[in-house]
């Protein structure tokens, strides 16, 4: 831009092209939704890796079909319908308004005004749903049908998320009330495992993976590396689900935040790798590496309601609580003959909650009622609507495979595809 | 830099230090190219991802030398020849100069006026160059040699993508035409699509593919996990590949621009992972993985030509037409006997002249002729080059595996290697 | 920030918004940490898919866990001990001050002035020290034990790598000799080198991998598509590696060096994948999978130390001869009966003197004699720290796993799982 100097009876003194600091603000906030954007959606091939690691082989070909499909469907509804209920007139209310998204860009001076491009956002708020329809995928494998399965998510990240999500993103009564949840332990991550807990209950545990007697059986993955790689994108892709949750970048102040939200979120992941891995060795003589992976999880899960004010040393903690949570609560759904088959229940509701209820330790905005009412608020709505599209869906067109397709693999009756070589060689 | 401010008579009132606008924008659009460039580096992991999956066990080692000696070789040659062949001098004609890249750096001032860096520039078209040598490696593979295939890329890369690619983005006679193909659906993929196929039909199906009956038989890949993995791969690189193809964010305008691209391509992308999806599911009863995979590729591949001007509504449809094509054209290649293995040219060529010729229904700035004389200049040339190289390399060293080789897989007989532990344990 | 422009007098002529230009250097040069950070953590992921690719998959869970608890490990270390021992107050000297790191964030002005955040730095400082980690962990696998390996790595990223990091990043002795290593070929990767070099001796050959009559047996690993895309991820992973080493980006001058830096790391790959690629061809016949994958790592390795100052050309031959010298560098081990699973030593040790040692071929800053006297100083240090440790491990607890153990696969005595399905059916 150019700015004009003069005096005050309009002798020009000087023209001078100068940057507009607002449009260097919009540049960088822009960029930062679209580095955080990209680097979300790439979760959910690390979702798609850590399930096709831990179920079976002769069930891979649907986890992958279920994971691609997801993801179309989440961005399908939010464009639809879920934005616009998360975020359009909320004020201070229980839900936004139906409509279909769209930019709604109009002069340049407006553009640059509201700070960032209107589609970095939309793109970037988009894969946040999709993630939390990701978490669902995992703690019902082996057994769901594929397109009951996207009927629930087409409901979850068109109406529950997005009317949830409004109450504080959208700048609803919870925001008001001043709970806390920089980006998403809660909104998030206990939505998707509350949403697959209520699943896992209405559709019932694998055959065999629990005895008469009260013990569950072990029910070896496929491939423990490709779990472990889905860890790994997931670790990296986490770096733009809570970096760019700051939001913006073009100050000196939010350039600083973003980096110490990097350093603290990778440490509380170290903190959730390190702590169950030391601990099932001490205790079990073993190293769990179900718990090692999913602790790396819900590390990232716990740190993720406020990855900002933190010091490393209390990220180091919150992750390795959330880390030490996640492995117990493995064990209780066992106990509870509960089938989560990849851990995501433990991982992002249980270290979801702690995260999101630990806030107050470094963050005095809020406080631990504040947060108790929070996470209440998601649980009993996310559970409600949950339970009644899955029984819907359930008295309806039925949500399992029958015992035998299970037996075989889902894969046979679903896709007629092998996933893997040796399996096809097998039969 | 700093602007002296003074009046007429040279009286100077102000020095003041500000940001030098040109500079910014110097480093937005290096920055952009900078991070396109990794992202569509990082497609190279995609396809070998995606091959090495869709390939049998015992001829993973090839794939992989193969996808690391392409992209090497594609390097090196657009260094030497391809990069200046394409960019240098073509000023509205058929073709650039013979010589070798140099980032041609003088003084800082008109570095700056240039408003990227050379090399950013010179990396980010090098990694296009790769991307459409890495099209033709999955339809050749299980039966094509090594080095034979390494001779086509180098002409590939060197002479014979430079030289058409010079007619649009060297700024030559389909640039002036007004044709119009943003970040290459045409320009790459198509031009790997067509030399694949016509690599495809000189070398011949894999022995067993197709019975004389005329139907074709499954072969099934090592691991659906893995392709699915190189699908979520490419989607990821291909942020890189539109979005950088803006070619500038340094202002407001390109920043929304590079934005509004990647909520387009990713929502493409989806359109193209649903349609065949839900389409196989209705019209066959399974839901077809190949086709699912291959259309996330082909939604990808169709939106490349224009992915600015879209609404999110248009790429959907958009994408998920071209997922539609790409399924039944897998279905014709079957038919015509004409055996890609992983599906390159339906998702690649197919989807890629479908991308180039709808560009007119969002983009009033060319026309369905001018689409057409483009994709056919391209198809034309690309044809003739890839039979003369492929011909002249049958007729000299030969280009295929013997029977016996085949049979007992490529790794064998090429690398001396077992690619997969259990394919090694079975000899 | 806003510019007064005022008469001698204090007659105000204006007040303009202008950008800060200390602050727009501060956004770009954080970035650039957060985005080289992001990289080179991922690098973590690459090392992980490496070497469980090229283990047996007996041992696939071991490597995995050991993988995910180094880099925890290094990061608390380093947060502890680490970074400030290697930065703080080295003052030419041999080391640095023992403290917890903080990012002693003060007024904003003095935070702008120091030019980018402390939070970035801490955080792109960190994932190299993980990288030095990570390069021990493949050349022991399949017989080390998991938390002896531990014990190594807590003093080696709390305490080693930082004393010898201090003489050059901290500006000690060998900096201001003027000793030249500009992304660490030698402070990272010869150092990690040097430290498993040490650990294969200490600890000894696989049981089987070497024969009386002095040859080696191939151990082929559980896949070689794991292993490929692994070396994909690490190539990734260096654009931040190196390109971040720049430091800064808030000028058209560092924004061109990044830009020079991608290109030439790219190409040195090149030339490491394409030189042993060939050779091996030609020398044996067949091309070699393990030196082409770990051509592609040394060719990274051997541009790190001058990535910025060579041709694209000179770049292709130092990361091509760096190929060789690892091709060769493996063979060696071999006749020296030194059993490295993954082909560490030679990719980043022998690469990383190469590589250092070439420094002065295209950057005159620096001489032949003072790149040797720093090989030799990290050398001799690394050497001497890392054998202490590894015997005083070996003597007390122990660090390697029985001969029955090994046998049988580490997984099941480590961690009692099975990482790869087929391995569990087998039994």
């Amino acid at each position: 831009m150019t700015v004009n100097l003069a005096f005050a009876d309009g002798h020009e003194i000087a023209e001078v092209a100068v940057a507009d600091p607002a449009e260097i603000t919009f540049v960088f906030n822009t960029l930062l939704f679209c580095i955080g954007g990209f680097l979300v959606m790439w979760m959910a091939a690390g979702f798609t890796m850590l399930e096709a690691g831990l179920v079976r082989g002769k069930n891979t070909v649907v986890i992958c079909i279920k994971n691609l499909g997801l993801f179309s469907i989440a961005g399908v509804a939010y464009y639809l319908i879920g934005y616009n209920l998360m975020y359009a007139g909320v004020d201070g209310g229980y839900i936004g308004s139906l409509s279909i998204w769209s930019s709604g860009v109009g002069n340049p001076d407006d553009l640059v005004g509201q700070g960032y491009s209107p589609a970095s956002d939309w793109f970037f708020q988009m894969v946040f749903v999709a993630t939390t329809a990701s978490i669902v995928s995992g703690a019902l494998a082996e057994r769901i049908l594929i397109y009951p399965f996207f009927a629930f998510i087409l409901v979850l990240t068109a109406i529950l998320y997005p009317i949830s999500g409004s109450w504080q993103w959208g700048g609803g009564w919870l925001s008001e009330m001043g709970f806390s949840d920089f980006a998403g332990s809660t909104i998030v991550h206990s939505v998707g495992g509350w949403a697959a807990l209520v699943g896992a209950l209405v559709l019932g545990a694998r055959k065999g993976k629990f005895n008469d007697d009260g013990t569950a059986n072990v029910m070896p993955g496929s491939s423990i590396p490709m779990a472990t790689l889905g860890v790994w994108i997931l670790w990296l892709g986490w770096f733009g689900f809570n970096g760019a949750s700051q939001l913006a970048l073009g100050s000196y102040a939010d350039a600083d935040a973003v980096a110490t939200i990097f350093a603290n979120t990778t440490m509380a992941a170290a903190g959730g790798v390190l702590a169950p891995m030391i601990l099932s060795r001490l205790i079990y003589g073993k190293t769990d590496i179900g718990a090692t992976l999913n602790g790396a999880i819900a590390g990232l899960v716990s740190i993720t309601a406020e990855p900002l004010t933190p010091s490393i040393f209390q990220a180091i903690i919150i992750g390795g609580i959330g880390g030490i949570i996640c492995m117990f609560g493995m064990k209780l759904l066992d106990k509870l003959k509960i089938d989560d088959v990849v851990g995501a229940i433990p991982a992002h509701l249980f270290a979801g909650i702690w995260g999101t209820l630990i806030v107050p330790f470094s963050n005095g905005d809020t406080s631990y009622g504040t947060q108790i009412v929070g996470i209440l608020a998601f649980g009993v709505f996310t559970v409600i609507g949950s339970t009644i599209v899955w029984l819907i869906l359930k008295s309806t067109v039925g949500i399992r495979a029958t015992d035998e397709d299970e037996e075989y693999g889902l894969d046979y009756t679903e896709s007629g595809s092998v996933g893997l070589e040796y399996v096809s060689k097998k039969k």
